[in-house]
């Protein structure tokens, strides 16, 4: 449970810059490669929950290409615990609007499948604390 | 990495429910024991990002103690894979507003410490897809 080898946030990091590249590319090919193909994966978007590989996929589809609401990275962070296991957590300015985003991201590595996204949740966040 | 392990899930389940109970209670102590002690844990929250253990303490002491912003359970989802490694994922109405709110957890079975959040995430859905 060694946090952060830095073998495995370098691979950690590069697959999370390929799928940030597909969210702009509408690369829906990446984008479903980056996430396990199960009915347990779920990803909270900002406006739709996905539940299950087939609604991620569906929601990829209908979502246009374009650099999306990620107008400037605020802070990144990358934790991995041992080798097969990590979370990337990314706060950004919303394009256009003045409010805070947050994308996390749970990465599992399958000893058939190498590195996916399990669990994803992206946000805005609220201007005051509840 | 056998999914959802019944043994791993209701220990999940318990812990999940415990960490409820003592958000309305705001018993610090049970919401601390949860999270790992750690510069590496990360919360974002509705209105809040803490970055770390003691900011993430710090959130929970000014936090008012009462029934929060879940008003119902909408859908709840545990995931484990293998004994180490679980997310759990609520979607909520969120208390005297018309909306959705989402919370996900990373848990992480530690050889010393036991179960463990590493990354949470809290938030309301935006009112349309982006």
């Amino acid at each position: 449970m060694t946090p952060n080898l830095p073998d495995v946030v370098a691979e950690i990091s590069a697959l999370f810059e390929a799928y940030e590249q597909a969210l702009i590319d509408k690369n829906v090919d990446i984008l479903d490669a980056t996430f396990w193909d199960s009915p347990h994966t779920i990803r909270y978007a900002l406006g739709e929950n996905g539940y299950g590989f087939s609604e991620i996929h569906a929601h990829r589809v209908a979502r246009p290409p374009g650099p999306g609401i990620k107008e400037k990275r605020i802070r990144l962070e990358i934790l991995t615990l041992g080798r097969d296991l990590a979370t990337v957590n990314l706060e950004f300015k919303v394009r256009g609007r003045d409010v805070i985003g947050r994308q996390s991201q749970s990465w599992v590595r399958f000893p058939d499948l190498g590195w996916k996204v399990v669990s994803a949740h992206v946000s805005t966040m609220e201007p005051r604390p509840w």
